[in-house]
C-alpha cells in the first residue's frame, strides 16, 4: 500500500502511483479506494484551449501566484502539445524547471494510457491522488477539443477557457459547445493585433448566451493577458479566487453538483472498464478476443451480433 | 428494419439510421448487423488536422474530384469546428450546398452523442452504414487531437494529415504522435509566408522517422495545396489513389490488418457499452445508479470499491 505514504505527502510514492494509473495498471484500485476517503478538499481548476494559445505559460504564472500566497499546487497536463509532456520545445521545459525545484508544486503529464483505460479516467484518478496528497489547488491543463477534454473539464470546479486574438475558428468552437462550460475566459497574447476585437466578440457572445452550467448568478469575466510579460495574471488570479468564493457562497450545493457529476463519470468509467476486463478474462483473454476478431474479419460473424450474444451469455437472466 | 432500404441506397433511411447512431439509440444493432455483412468495399479516407487549417475546403475539393471520376462519396465530419456541423460560418455552409444537391454525395456530421455511446463508436458504425449503402469512398474529417480522433484515424485505409505554414505547435503535435499514422501530409494555404520552410521541416521529419504503421515500402508524400484556389488538389487526389493502389499491391494483407484493428476497436466499444448498459439495468437504472453516486458523494463508499464489488457480483464465478 502506497496510500499511507501519499497521505503523508511523499512525492516519490505519488509519482509512482500516478504513473501506474497512467499505465492502466488495475492493481491501483485498493490504494485509490483508501485515498478517496481523504480527498475532496482541493480546488480543481481546468485550463483549456487550442494548441498554441499559451495555456502552459499562463498556468506557469498562476502556479507562481498560488505559491506566493502559500498554497500548494498540483498540475496535471493532459495536452499532447503541452511543454509538460514529451513533445515540448526545450525553452518551455527550462521555463518550468523552477517549479520542479519547489516541493510545493507537483507536475505530471498524462499522455500514454493503458490498453483499456481512458484518459478521462486517468485524470479523475490522478486528481484524487493529488487531492489526498494534500495539494490545495489542482490545475488540469487540456486541449479544448474532443469529448475526453470536455469530460475532464466537467470535473473541475472552475474552468478557464483560453484563446488568442484572431482565432476565428476557436471562437466558432467556443460558440459550438464550450461556451457553457467556461467560468472564466482569457484572451492571451493580448498585445497582438485584433485583441480588442476578440475581447469584444467574446463579451457579446457571453451576453447573448443563456444560463451558466451550474454557477447561478455568475457573470463569466473576459480577461486580457500576456502570460510571457505577466500582464493580466493578477486579474486572472483574483477572478479564479472570486469564482471559488462565489461557489462557496452558493452554500455548497453547487460544489456538490460538480462533484456528483464527476463521481457519475468516474463510476461509469470504472464500471465499463471493470466489466470489460472481467469479460475479457472470461472469454479467454487476448486469444479468445482475437478469435472473435478473426471470425468477424472473415465475415462469418458481425461485431454487433457477437457483442449482443456475449452480453446475453454473461449477464442474461440477472435481475436487480 | 431500415437495412433493406439503405442497401438500396435510400438517403432518407440512411440519414435516419445515422442520426439514431449518433443519438446512442441501442435499437440500431439489428440493422447494423445486417448492413455489416454488405460492408467492406469502400475506401475509407481520414482527413485530420487542427481547427483552421482548411480541412473542410480540402475535403470539398477532393469530393469534387471523386465525383468528376464517377465515384460516389460519403463524408462524415466529426470535427466540432467543421463547416459541416452547426458551428459553421454561413459562407462555408453555402460553399457545401452544391454537394447537397448531388445525390452521389452524402454528408453528415457526428457531433452529439448518446449518453453512454462514444464518438469513436458512432463513427465506425456510420462508416459501416455508408459502406453498405454503396458509397465508393468515405471521407472522415476529424480534428487531430485527442485519443478519439487517433482511434478514428486508425480505422481509415488512407490517412491525410493537414497543416498550414507556421504552425509550430502543430508540427510539435505531429512529432509527438501523429507522425506514424499519416500516409499523406498536406501543407494547405501554401501561398502563405513560410510554406517552403514548413514543407522542408515535414519532409526531413519524415525521413528521420521510422517505419510506417502498416504500409510497408510507402514513402508518405508531402503536398502543398491552396484549397481555396484549387491548387495542388489534383496532386493530392492522385496521391490518395496511389496509396490505395499501393495497399492493394501489398496483396490484401495490409488492408486486412487495418480492418482487423478497426474491428478490434469496434468490438471493444460494443462490449464495453453492452455490458455496462445491461449492468445499469440490473442495478436499477438511473435510480439505482444515482443511489450509488449519492453514497459516494456522502463518502459512505468510494467509486473504486463500489465498482469492484459490482463486477464481482455480476461476473464473479464465471469461467471461460
Amino acid at each position: 500500500m502506497s496510500a499511507e505514504k501519499i497521505l503523508q505527502g511523499d512525492v516519490r510514492a505519488t509519482a509512482q502511483l500516478i504513473r501506474r494509473i497512467d499505465d492502466g495498471d488495475r492493481q491501483v484500485l485498493e490504494d485509490l479506494a483508501e485515498l478517496y476517503r481523504h480527498s475532496g478538499r482541493a480546488h480543481v481548476i481546468g485550463f483549456t484551449g487550442s494548441p498554441g494559445v499559451g495555456k502552459s505559460s499562463l498556468v506557469d504564472r498562476i502556479v507562481a501566484k498560488f505559491r506566493q500566497n502559500g498554497k500548494t499546487v498540483g498540475v496535471l497536463a493532459v495536452d499532447p502539445t503541452s511543454p509538460f509532456t514529451g513533445g515540448a520545445i526545450l525553452g518551455d521545459r527550462i521555463r518550468m524547471q523552477k517549479h520542479f525545484l519547489d516541493e510545493g508544486v507537483f507536475i505530471r503529464s498524462l499522455a500514454t494510457r493503458g490498453k483499456f483505460g481512458g484518459l478521462t479516467r486517468s485524470t479523475t484518478d490522478a486528481i484524487v491522488v493529488l487531492d489526498a496528497m494534500g495539494k490545495d489547488v489542482i490545475i488540469v491543463e487540456t486541449v479544448g477539443v474532443g469529448q475526453d477534454e470536455v469530460d475532464i473539464v466537467h470535473s473541475a470546479h472552475t474552468t478557464v477557457l483560453v484563446t488568442v486574438p484572431g482565432m476565428g475558428d476557436d471562437i466558432q468552437a467556443i460558440k459550438a459547445g464550450l461556451m457553457e462550460i467556461g467560468d472564466l475566459f482569457v484572451v492571451n497574447k493580448a498585445d497582438r493585433e485584433g485583441a480588442s476585437k476578440t475581447l469584444r466578440e467574446l463579451r457579446s457572445m457571453l451576453q447573448m448566451s443563456g444560463e451558466r452550467r451550474s454557477t447561478l448568478g455568475w457573470e463569466p469575466p473576459v480577461i486580457a493577458t500576456v502570460a510571457l510579460e505577466n500582464d493580466g495574471v493578477d486579474e486572472l488570479y483574483e477572478a479564479i479566487l472570486e469564482h471559488r468564493r462565489h461557489l462557496l457562497d452558493l452554500g455548497g450545493e453547487v460544489l456538490k453538483k460538480v462533484e456528483a457529476s464527476r463521481i457519475r463519470m468516474q463510476l461509469l468509467d470504472l464500471l465499463k472498464d471493470g466489466l470489460f476486463d472481467r469479460a475479457y478474462e472470461i472469454v479467454g483473454g487476448a486469444e479468445g478476443f482475437d478469435a472473435m476478431v478473426e471470425d468477424i474479419l472473415a465475415r462469418h460473424r458481425d461485431p454487433y451480433g457477437v457483442s449482443v450474444e456475449l452480453v446475453d451469455r454473461l449477464l442474461g437472466g440477472q435481475s436487480p
